[in-house]
């Protein structure tokens, strides 16, 4: 039963950050279809939620034409589709750079099928989930959303930034409305990816040591996926007169280092574990080693994170420990 | 015969700016080999220069994965491949905004499968002809390298940033050097769109009226083509040590308005036309209708551009008049 007649889409809402976005739209009365090729995500993170409200799941690759195509007609048969949430993407950044291929259709290709969906079907708004990857490695130099040039080095940050400019593009041709969210570092659950998941399942292998990507100087921040969804809903409803509105999202705080994540989920799992560094001050090629990530706009416009970085992770390593019956 | 055993590479050399490069680097003695899919570039243009060097010609369409491949094994039979200069794209803004598909394959598909041999075959020199398109509207604001938020008004101006996006990650990874040139509006011969031919052809149709798309105030800058494959050819001799160089090109002046153009082309082709202007302030979606585009970067290095806008602007009514037989 559709409410007002209209179905808002989310693509890539059956990944981590997508099923917690679903949840709360759900939860405020909206009706939804996802459409995620499930790759990463998994329509049981959908089951395993407490849903209050019209939700449609459509299984389909978002990169190719056809089948974005079929799928949003799909939708837009069921009523009209005014917003789309698009936060497909593949969020391995590592397996992106020894493929480039993976982050031109998972992260690049699904943005352009889906702007030429909403340019053919007239859907007028796309929220969509941009990255701090975007910037590059720029040193001390503090992130603002003005700064240049912007170099990424991951092809993951290249697509992201090929998105952004592609929306921006269609922007002044058809769209109302873009809001793009340059995301920082996400914790929380359902974890399918990142530090504090991968630290666990070597200490699952191996509960007596723990060998750490980087030598653990690798300073970030990080926002808790609850905060994350609250401040694209802060920005979506604030609804600015710009048609494009562009804004980091993250904690307020300076992050926290590699190292301290790793001895807190030493901590949570496995306390008498030792732990092992690697030489090189970043994980892996295309891993910032350390960048200071301005949110002064978003927080000028009335938004506060409830968790720092280390209280999200924190809540993140109890919420994952969990997930891994740990 | 080859020189010195090793060949560069010219994707898009029988284009507009390609065969002034493909010549520039002929007479310097060098091996070259063009590759085109001669959609908008024609091996007619070599034919007509006086060649001093080895030059091989590819009809091949780089934006295809198994073409491209195809074309720089070629290529890499003959000799060692150190450089690739890649001028590929669709020199047609309006039609790629009609039309996101023609961007998607030949602005930025060609730059994706370029990278993608180069990192297979070991190539690892990359010199990009990027754009001021990157760019978008900022109004009053002078656009220098490091300016932000990017955000292209065209899928033009958006493919060429997402190809700067993908060099910048493969300049992290496999690339030695990747400079990535941002052009103006670039003017002379063999002219194969733009405002002058654009004029010059209504004016072939109808000798008694011009049409201008827009007000006539749109003010932009331009390079005589001579002036930009200097620039070029300084910028890539000059290899800095940072393994990214960006740098805007463009002549020094504020440029000239597109009604100062209007009332050049009449005087030269049919001096009683009526010329009759639109009422927008921009020729078509896409179009920014003024500039300031910074070249201090560039001419801090020392370089400086032979003509101004206006004095590229006349000289090259006159070379394309001769073209089009007027």
């Amino acid at each position: 039963m559709i409410k007002n007649g209209t179905v808002t889409i989310i693509a890539g809402g059956a990944g981590f950050i997508g099923c917690t976005l679903a949840k709360k739209l759900l939860d405020n009365g909206e009706s939804v279809a996802i459409i995620d090729n499930c790759s990463r995500g998994s329509f049981d993170y959908l089951k395993s939620l407490d849903l209050d409200g019209d939700l449609t799941f459509i299984h389909a690759d978002l990169s190719e034409k056809n089948a974005c195509r079929s799928a949003f007609e799909e939708v837009a048969n069921k009523g009209r589709v005014v917003d789309v949430w698009h936060l497909a993407a593949n969020s391995d950044i590592p397996a992106g750079i020894d493929n480039p291929r993976i982050d031109l259709k998972d992260t690049f290709q699904t943005t352009f099928e889906i702007l030429e969906c909403m340019r053919e079907l007239g859907i007028e708004n796309l929220h969509f989930a941009s990255s701090s990857a975007i910037y590059g490695d720029h040193g001390e130099q503090l992130l603002f959303e003005s700064i240049g040039p912007l170099l990424p080095i991951s092809n993951y940050g290249a697509m992201k930034l090929a998105s952004e400019a592609q929306i921006s593009a269609a922007a002044e041709t058809f769209l109302k409305k873009a809001n793009i969210f340059r995301f920082p570092n996400v914790v929380g659950v359902p974890a399918t990816h990142g530090v504090i998941l991968d630290l666990m399942r070597k200490l699952k292998q191996d509960r007596r040591k723990l060998d750490v990507l980087g030598n653990g100087t690798q300073k970030k921040s990080y926002l808790h996926v609850s905060d994350l969804v609250n401040a694209m809903l802060f920005i979506e409803k604030r609804n600015d007169e710009s048609n494009i509105t562009l804004a980091n999202i993250g904690p307020i705080d300076e992050g926290v280092t590699v190292r301290w994540i790793a001895e807190n989920v030493r901590d949570r799992v496995s306390p008498s574990a030792e732990l092992h560094f690697g030489t090189e001050n970043r994980g892996w090629i295309g891993d910032v080693p350390k960048f200071l990530y301005s949110v002064e706009k978003l927080v000028s416009w009335g938004w506060r994170p409830e968790l720092s970085s280390s209280e999200a992770i924190v809540r993140a390593i109890d919420e994952i420990a969990l997930q891994e019956g740990l």
